[in-house]
């Protein structure tokens, strides 16, 4: 057995059995151990921030760490970005760098680089192994890290050498998993008090609370206080829909943020931070809190946030169930321009009940969660680092992770292009997902941006910087020319009938629909 | 005027006045800058990778740095595999990385993240702009470090307050710009002593030690002593062709380089290193120079190459010129199996003059350095870092650099796809690039290195992620889907036929070369 082999056969026994990945001649030791080890699947990107989105996505639904398998720090760059948005998302990941082997990198060969460097930005925990003897525990302690609550991004860099030199036999044991921070009874005792007080309060949550059973408890608590049920602006992951309780998103502008917690006096934390501007703007707050509104922390990300809350809902006497949303669809569009409001509401007359809706749609999926409040019970998935080109990627990962489930990946043309290679990957593994394109052919988001921020009116070289005409993508030739389904839609009733045909399907599909 | 107009006038000023772009909101006040100044082309990337891949080539044919706009530190990280080849070419280049306010980055909004921490393992300077009113000083010095011998990666980090905020009025003045490492009189009088010792001996050239007027001093110096004329394997740049004085490249596999060596008492570096195997392999050596071969530095990297091989030249009393690969070209190839081999044939059958190759063709193109070595003057520009997805950018870069001149882009399938949204930009740019794709449908390199590292005999699971295949790309749809005139060829006549006239047209084309 060599370290490779120790490593797979470690991080399986610790149940991590999914690897995606775009390996090189440095990894091919690796390569070789994930074959031979037949509960480990293998998943192959065309560019590793495929790869590293996919595991972010794949980490969401599972609850659990995928590996992605990199090509020394250049491939680990090309994978910053998502490794970025699954920081943001707490997503628990495990990533295998290769690296030259350790006597080999004092010559400083081409593709030598400073890998835990380019490493320690979008990383929590960084290790380079040192012998093949070391390599699975190595692994065993990256996949704790990656598990210690709330999620963590783990990088294990792997010289070649300690790769394919003899290691011990057998895997490394699973390590023991630190557990989320312990409910804090002060913390309690201070919700509890501000919601007694009468005065407006809201919740403002993420992470776990987010999942229904959590949501459940956070409902009795408004039903018992009156108080606001709120989620940031960007979640990793909330359950969503028809007999579950619904919480408003905070809206991504900061004025918008600022109208809608006017008059609040108590915000409730639940594993999250106080709203903050996504980005500066001359003039404007930084800080969304409203004056004369008092913080207070029930948990952080790190902590247990459905003990806290139903510590919260024992303080305050609340057993009475709180509202859920009512079961309601909109009718399917049948007229009318096709636009993000009419692709909305087709998409709110389909979705399936378990779908998962990977939403990079930018500024045209500003409508789609009130359209989509009465579907069937469903699981939302957003942008949380903002750096785009996590859609599709994620969709992928969440595919691999709920099988049985239907995906909805709606995507901005210009986020699309980013990390277009993953509708490759959608076809080789045969994923049932479909992906929405919206065709504004413009960064429209940038255009609204560019006034906000008051740069003066713009002129043709600043607008073509912010354009994707000239010339126009044809989604469908893209996703075809990556052996995909694909039609467009120019009509409502074109997207309508496809998007019903989509949804009803199995396999991968794109919809381009011309907006 | 702002920081952000203060510091475009100061690029220009210093004669950077190319901007390859990926912005966005914090670069908002940047591209109303870029727009105001009629001096400074702005490029547009769909994706990072695609601009700092732009600027590698657009710096190895202008001789000069262009900048590149990127979006705070997940775009960077996007960029990072391209400035790592970019800084094995030792390209100059100007990074300015949009950051959000100073006051802002506390509250550690979504895409807040450690910029400096991302761009210094890529970067040779690094820098934070602290107030508007010193951004366009910060400017000048990013100018001079990426102008520094023989050439640096600057990266400039722009807070969006620093860009906004009023500066003084006007351009920085640019920098004196530091001269290359003089020559040593002790290193020409080795390497002379050496080569007149009558043992066998060969120059290892690299850098500008590989343009035409210096390799012409090179020749002399063989001439005059029977030296042997290497390049590295890969080089940033190359001027080779008829009446141009040939060297011999390096090969990629150790064990070759050990044959070619073979034999050699003194190996004289000029701008380069010792050479080294690209990645290590158990019980194969790391180092290749061979046993019982001195070393003797001419000049390192940041030397007078011009200078020391004048000097070396003179200490020789070479003043014969040496020979020059003569006028030679293949016929076109009539039939056969279409492979790398008869595309070479045709390449080199209708290379036009002034071309510039940029090859990142892989396995597939190994044979083509000896079918157009007779071919007309042109340029040749190779992977420095190893990392893929350099080509179709940097053809993107090079022919902005030089639109006189036609850019031909041999792209390995695999590699290709890494940043195939550099396809747009030609179309948008309608700049003189021919694409050939290399259509293997797998990482052939990939195959022949699992082998060689001695992994044990791949299982399917190994070979699967090695293969392309499954589904195949179609290159010709990916090429429309993005505006891009495309055919595919599937025989010798096809091929022949369409590079052909792709190389006589002016303008954006792709062919599909199935192999």
């Amino acid at each position: 057995m060599n370290g490779a082999e120790s490593l797979v056969r470690t991080l399986v026994t610790a149940g991590v059995d999914v690897c995606f990945a775009n390996p090189g001649t440095s990894e091919m030791h690796f390569v070789a151990a994930l074959d031979d080890n037949p509960d480990m699947r293998c998943v192959l990107g065309l560019f590793e921030g495929v790869v590293t989105g996919a595991a972010d996505g794949y980490a969401r639904m599972a609850g659990r760490p995928a590996a992605t398998l990199l090509h020394l720090g250049p491939g680990l760059g090309n994978g910053l970005a998502n490794l970025h948005n699954a920081k943001r998302a707490r997503s628990p990941m495990v990533n295998v760098v290769g690296e030259h082997a350790t006597y080999h990198r004092q010559y400083d060969a081409p593709l030598t680089a400073d890998i835990e460097g380019v490493a320690r930005p979008m990383s929590h925990w960084v290790r380079t192994s040192r012998f093949a003897a070391e390599v699975a525990r190595d692994g065993a302690e990256a996949v704790r890290a990656a598990l210690t609550p709330p999620g963590q991004i783990a990088t294990l860099i792997l010289p070649a050498d300690t790769a394919w030199n003899p290691a011990p036999e057998g895997a490394a044991s699973p390590l023991p998993i630190p557990a989320a921070a312990p409910v804090q009874p002060d913390a309690v005792a201070s919700a509890a008090a501000a919601l007694r007080s009468g005065e407006p309060a809201i919740l403002l949550m993420n992470g776990a609370a987010l999942r229904r059973e959590n949501l459940a408890v956070a409902g009795r608590i408004a039903a018992a206080t009156g108080a606001g049920l709120f989620s940031d602006t960007f979640v990793a992951r909330i359950e969503r829909g028809a007999g579950i309780v619904g919480v408003q998103r905070l809206p991504y502008f900061g004025e918008q943020v600022e109208e809608v917690l006017a008059g609040i006096r108590h915000m409730i934390l639940v594993g999250t931070r106080p709203p903050v501007s996504f980005f500066a703007y001359p003039g404007k707050p930084s800080h969304l809190v409203p004056d004369g509104c008092k913080v207070h922390s029930l948990a952080g990300a790190e902590g247990d946030l459905s003990a806290a809350l139903e510590a919260l809902a024992d303080a305050l006497g609340a057993r009475e169930a709180g509202a859920v949303a009512p079961s309601a669809r909109p009718a399917p569009p049948r007229d009318g321009e096709l636009n993000p409001q009419t692709i909305a509401q087709a998409i709110g007359a389909w979705l399936p009940e378990g779908a998962i809706v990977v939403d990079e749609a930018a500024t045209s999926g500003f409508g789609m969660p009130p359209a989509t409040a009465g579907c069937p019970p469903h699981d939302w998935l957003s942008l949380t680092g903002g750096s785009i080109g996590q859609g599709l990627p994620a969709a992928v990962g969440a595919a691999v992770a709920c099988p049985d489930r239907k995906v909805l990946s709606l995507e901005a043309d210009g986020s699309g292009m980013y990390t277009v290679q993953a509708l490759w990957t959608m076809v080789r593994e045969q994923l049932d997902i479909t992906v929405v394109i919206f065709a504004n052919r413009k960064y429209a988001i940038l255009q609204v941006e560019f006034m906000r921020v008051g740069a003066h009116n713009p002129g043709p070289k600043a607008m073509s910087m912010l354009d994707l005409s000239n010339p126009n993508l044809d989604w469908v030739q893209l996703a075809q020319g990556m052996g995909m389904e694909a039609s467009r839609a120019t009509t409502v009733a074109e997207f309508n009938t496809q998007i019903e045909s989509a949804l009803r399907q199995r396999g991968p599909r794109l919809i381009e629909a011309l907006i």
